[in-house]
This record gives C-alpha cells, sequence and structure tokens, in this order.
C-alpha cells in the first residue's frame, strides 16, 4: 500500500500512515499514539485485548521513534487532533530513538548542535519551506524573462574584491580561495554577451564577527544584466523580482507565517520608495533626532538603517527603502560613477540592509582607473580584462537568501539556516 | 526606447537594436556592420553621405566592440542575413574592443584562458541555454512534489567519507574541509523530518586528474527522501525526474542542439531498463567477448559502462540502463544491504556513468556496524548521530549537472563548464 500525507488521508477507507511519533500514551487496555509527518499529526488508538502481539512493541516504543501504520481513519469527536483517529491493523516501527537530548527549552546553541532535531518542530520546517517559495520564484520569475542561469567557481586564484576576510585553500601546489561573492564571475558573464544571468550559491566570508547577522557562509542570490539605461533599471528589476516572490510567499504560506512567527507577509507596492542618502540623513535628523556629522554622511550606520524603516513606514507606508548617492570612496571601484556619484544603491527592508545594486563600470580605461585609484590594479588584472574587448553595460546585485528569510519571519541568523557556520562552529 | 531582441524586432517602425559587432565592412560609401546580440544577427546598412559626422566613429570600430543603433528595419531580398536590414538613424559605441586575442581555430586550453570571449559564439551559449532549461526543469519537478530545497555547509569540520581527495581551508585557529558531497546533511535532513529534499550546489575533489571527464569542482544535483519501500522508488523517481526534464530540453532546444552538435535529444522511454550487474558482465561477454575476472565482476569499468551503452540500445532500444546488484565492498558504507546485497545502483546514460543511488542505511546500529567494518567508526561519528533520535527509511542519488550536460552534447567536460576547474586550472 503507498503511504498517504495525514493531512489528505481519507476516512473509512484503507491507509497508511508513516511518520515520528510525537506522544505515547501507554495504559493497560489502550494506547494512544500521536504520529507526525509533514503535513500533520494524527492520533491512532488501539485496543490492546485486540492486538496481543503488539504488547512488547508498544513496550518499547520510545518518542521521536518512526513507525509504520496501516488502519482506517474514523470520525470521533472526542478526539482532539482533529476530531478524527486512526484506528491500525497494522503497526511496524522503522527507527527506534534513543531518549533525546534536548529539550524544548534548550537554548539556541544547545539547539544547533542537535540541529537534526530541533528542525523536526513545524514552526523549523517553515523556515526552509518560506525560503523554498521564495528562492524557486525568484528563479521561476526570471528564468520566465530569458535570464541563464549559471554556476561560478568557488575556488579561485586571487581574494575576490580586497584580500581581506578570505579562506585560503591548499590547492595541490598552490593557493587557491574560497569566493567571497561571485561578482567578477557574473559580470564576466556579461563580457560573454549571455546578457541576463543569475546564480544561486554559497559565499564565504571569513569574518570573525559573532553577531546575529554574520555567518561565515551564506547563500547568496545573484543576478547580472545587460544593456541597461542605468542602475534605475537594476532597480526596477529588484523591485519587481522582491514583489513577485513575496506575492507568492504570502499566498502559500502567509497564514503559517502569521501564526507561527506573529509576522504578517506583505507585499510590497511598486515602484519602491527612492531617497538620496544626503537627504534621509537630513530626515532623520529633522524627524528623530538622529545626529550623524557631515564626513560620515557617505555611508549609511546599523541605526541610520534602523531608522530608516520608521521613516520609510511614516512617510510612503512602504517596508522597503532604496537609498541612492552614497560617497564614491564607500563603494566598490568596479560601481560606475556620474560626475563623482556612484550610480547604485542599497536596498534596507525593514531596518536592513538587503542589497547592493548598481550600474557597473564597463568602460576598460576607466574601470583601471578606479581600481588604481584604490591600489589594485595588479590584484585585479584578470578581472579588468574582462572588459578589453567589447562589453555591454550593464548591472546587478546580490541577496542573501539567509538574510531575507531572517526578516521575513523575524528570526536570527542561526536559526534561519539550516546549518550555521560561525568561527567558532563548524558542525554539525 | 526600449532596446529590442534582433530576433523579435518589427520591420518598419523605431526600434534600438544593441550588440556585439560580428562583421565591419568600411567602404568609400557603404557601411555594413552585423550586430549581435543573444537572439541573432542583423547586419545595419549605412549611406555614408546621410551620416558624414560619423565617419570617424565607423573608422574606430572594430570587430567586437558593442553598439547602440536606433533606426528602422527594411526587408531586403539581397541582404543575406535574414532577408532584412536596418536603416540606422543614429549609431553609438557603447565599448571598444581591443585586437581578440583568440582565433576561431585556438584549442580548447587557449579558448579557456579567454573563457569570456570564447563563449560568445551561439554555439557555446547554448551550452548554458540548455543547462537553465535542464537544472530548471529538474527543479520544478521537485518542488512540484513537495521537495524541499536546502542549502548545506560546503566548509565542514571532517572530510566526508575517506579523507582522500579532499581540500582543506585554513579556518581561524582550525582546519576545516570543502565537502566532496552533501551525502550527510542531505540525510540528516530525513532525520529532521523534511521527508523530501534535493539541493543544487559545488562539489569539491581535491583528485590529480586529468581526464575530460574530471575536474576540482563541479555542480552537483542531489536529492533525498523517505519512506520509500526499497531503492527501486529511487530509480524510479530518477528515471521520472530525467524523463520530464529532458523533455522540456527536447520541446525547447532539440533542434538547436542538433543543428549545433548533431545530437539528437532523445525523451527517454519509463520505465528505464535494469540488469543486475552479474548479468551485464555476463551479457557484454557473450555478445562482445567482453571479459573480466570474476573477482573483478563487483563493480563497473569505463569500458564495461561504454559497452553497455551498445547492449542497451540493442537490447532495450533505451539509451539510459540501471545496474544493480554490485559487491557491497565496493559502494559506500551508509548503502542498505539485503543479504550483503547493496540496496542501489549506477544509471549508465549514453555509455557514462551518472548516478549513483541507493537505499541508505537508518537503522543505527546496523548502520555503526557498517561504518565499523571499513574502519570508520570515529570518522563518521557526528554523521551516525544523526541516526540515533529516530529517522524514516529514506534513499536518495546524485547527479552531476556538468556531466549531464556534457553527454547531452556530446562535448567534454571543459568545454560544458562555464569555466572549468583543475590541478593547474583557477583562472580565469
Amino acid at each position: 500500500m503507498n503511504r498517504t500525507f495525514i493531512k489528505v488521508a481519507q476516512t473509512n477507507v484503507p491507509v497508511k500512515i508513516e511518520g515520528f511519533l510525537e506522544r505515547i500514551r501507554n495504559t493497560r487496555n489502550m494506547a494512544f499514539l500521536v504520529v507526525r509527518d509533514r503535513s500533520g499529526a494524527l492520533q491512532a488508538t488501539i485496543k490492546k485485548e485486540q492486538h496481543p502481539d503488539w504488547t512488547e512493541v508498544l513496550d518499547h516504543l520510545t518518542l521521536e521513534s518512526v513507525v509504520s501504520l496501516e488502519g482506517t481513519i474514523q470520525e470521533n469527536p472526542q478526539v482532539k487532533l482533529g476530531g478524527r483517529e486512526l484506528i491500525p491493523t497494522r503497526l511496524e516501527p522503522l527507527s527506534l530513538a534513543a531518549a533525546l537530548p534536548l529539550s524544548k527549552d534548550a537554548n539556541i546553541d544547545t539547539r544547533l548542535d542537535y540541529r537534526w532535531i530541533d528542525l523536526r518542530a513545524e514552526k523549523e520546517r517553515l523556515i526552509f519551506e518560506v525560503q523554498t517559495c521564495l528562492v524557486s520564484a525568484m528563479r521561476t520569475f526570471l528564468v520566465e524573462r530569458d535570464f541563464l542561469e549559471i554556476h561560478t567557481p568557488k575556488l579561485i586564484a586571487a581574494a575576490s574584491e580586497s584580500g581581506a576576510d578570505v579562506f585560503e585553500v591548499d590547492y595541490f601546489d598552490q593557493k587557491a580561495y574560497l569566493a567571497q561573492s561571485p561578482q567578477f564571475y557574473k559580470q564576466m558573464a556579461m563580457a560573454s554577451g549571455f546578457e541576463r544571468i543569475f546564480e544561486t550559491g554559497p559565499v564565504f566570508r571569513a569574518e570573525k564577527s559573532y553577531t546575529n547577522r554574520h555567518t561565515t557562509e551564506f547563500t547568496g542570490f545573484d543576478l547580472e544584466f545587460s544593456y541597461i539605461e542605468s542602475f534605475h533599471d537594476v532597480m526596477q528589476l529588484e523591485a519587481e523580482l522582491l514583489t513577485y516572490a513575496l506575492s507568492q510567499v504570502q499566498t502559500r504560506y502567509g497564514e503559517a507565517i502569521t501564526r507561527l512567527y506573529g509576522k504578517e507577509v506583505v507585499v510590497p507596492k511598486l515602484p519602491f520608495p527612492v531617497i538620496a542618502l544626503p537627504e534621509l540623513y537630513r530626515e532623520l535628523e529633522q524627524r528623530y533626532g538622529y545626529y550623524l556629522p557631515e564626513s560620515e554622511r557617505g555611508d549609511t550606520t546599523t541605526e541610520a538603517e534602523q531608522l530608516s524603516y520608521r521613516f520609510s513606514m511614516e512617510e510612503f507606508g512602504h517596508e522597503f527603502l532604496l537609498i541612492t548617492d552614497f560617497a564614491a570612496q564607500k563603494r566598490a571601484f568596479y560601481h560606475m560613477r556620474k560626475e563623482g556619484v556612484p550610480q547604485g544603491y542599497d536596498l534596507v527592508w525593514r531596518g536592513v540592509e538587503i542589497t547592493t545594486g548598481a550600474q557597473r563600470e564597463h568602460r576598460y580605461d576607466v574601470l583601471c582607473q578606479q581600481a588604481n585609484e584604490r591600489g589594485l590594479g595588479e590584484d585585479v588584472r584578470f578581472y579588468t580584462e574582462f572588459f578589453r574587448y567589447g562589453c555591454p553595460p550593464h548591472g546587478g546585485f546580490g541577496l542573501g537568501v539567509d538574510r531575507l528569510t531572517m526578516l521575513l519571519l523575524g528570526i536570527g541568523i542561526k536559526e534561519a539556516m539550516f546549518l550555521f557556520r560561525s568561527p567558532n562552529r563548524l558542525t554539525p
């Protein structure tokens, strides 16, 4: 017989139900087992006199063991769990669990030590259901617009951008490094005439940070596209992409997210509001008395990002805010500049930066000059070569999948990741 | 004005066309430019007397420069390229190309040195269009069946399976390793009750191999699912998945693949043929005189795989062949065994192994024993722990995306990858 998900199992027909044992009550005459699968939970009710040969099995069942049950589901208003119960005709333990090492109120680090048990809760699994939906929607959106998916190497010969915070790998008789971003290679695809590309893949950062936002390895969602008129095309594509993805999440998981995380999934309105950084600082000062000396106003601060959420909600009724006009020295050398102003933006969602996007400098001479100004000329020569033999104007951005998930559900990065990595955590 | 793809640009209305210059013919009175974008190529015809101010621009244009052209497309049967030409009213170079370092007949290694130029050819780009379609179809197939996507860490504390062929990373004050497969973590997701998961991500192998099939980094497509009855469920899912994906590729790119690679995309019939390894060897001996001593018949050989293609076509008219009943000592310790026979298979396509799949051993005691037999007890203790607290029966398989692409198009691994990596290649 084929196994049926509990949620869709019909009453009064033979069914096979398989899952973890969430509760066990084994009395003299009766046994009650609550079985949980990915779709829900169901009580199995056993009259022991009808199954004298099950006594030993029942006595040995432990919480979180995995069982297979065949039988018929009946309506029974007295059963709290959905008003129905399974009357089993077959009971088979598939895997007996040892005594659980993890209590319900364990702290997050202990939970991570036993992550595979921690993830069994509906609330934890929802994180990955939502993430699957979010990323799948983003990919679908792009594939429908003729974007190509690429897989760029994570083993590279030179540190991506600055050489700091990069992991070193023993690579046969030489050294390799782990890519901190697919930036250079996704731009290479533009020089290859691919025109529109995206990539989902791991990104590595050797940062000794122990905040609730940082990790040494996370999943990046990156895209790049050609023949843009300006970075406004990039902002627009990102806004449309996120709006589409969030609408999919809301439709499918909005109710569950509110029930389990107390968060509302808001499908943003288009276009997203935009503000220049100097103006944002003026607003934050006037409205909330947040003062930063003029000399520090070329970049955002964590506090300014947080306040910008309040500002954006008050002024635009919008959770997202696009911030432009950063100072050139605060942005990557490969961002295009116009009269000295970087042609890019940060996107802040619910008070946290989720993207840096930009039009890239595709003109070889200008790009080399901007690299040289930072003293990077030699280090990035393999990259500047991409622009010597013709390259379309282009732009793009990167998103952290884990950070998006974190903000969507209002949780920390440790919980948002399947398996968190930090300077002192490499296991499980 | 918005840019239009050449393929869909209409005649007799103003259009903007942008792309690389594929040909330039600049005579005294006329200039002919062939512009190429991702959708096709188009000739722009310029009467120079109508644009005296373009003379200098035209004189400086080089092959593979990127230009923007506005104008009107007219029918002209004399033009070889599709019988139409663009009469431009605006011409703007977006990026001037230096003299190209790559000739048309360069060998593959030189081509890889300048991969971003090499990839501009329609034939090369098709590789990634096909790969995008293939992977996208596989993901869609799985998401529609409630599979969750996970992103497992590539930085791990212990070598995945054997400790051989693993890259070592300096990880703050300790050593980390690059994951050779997501195997252990996708099984962890089964112990977490995720029931059905897949992952696409990089896989690292520190092998000093220089064949046309090996690389140090490739893209793996892995899945795992719970509550299977036997490994036949795994074989069936894989067959259905590949059939679906290949039907998508055939519909969308079948014609282009035949035109550019001379290969036919065959949508396989279900179910895939299955043969036990000892029987396969008997067939290969009887039919083709391929003899291997009994003691070596517990595993396949490269030659046996190649011959099995011939056998499968002759016997079943099928490009795929599922091979079962390998010798236990030739298979991973975590494969479930039944009367000593590993409950798994290899899938061979067009004479090359593309998958190892299996039902996994989910019973803690048996798994520990099988690990101990190999002397792996301590090394894999973090992994065997996953099975101590209840775990459903499960199985799965992994595919190499690059190898699939390679076999689909009949090309080598160096060409099938966006950027190839080997012991002596880390660039570009």
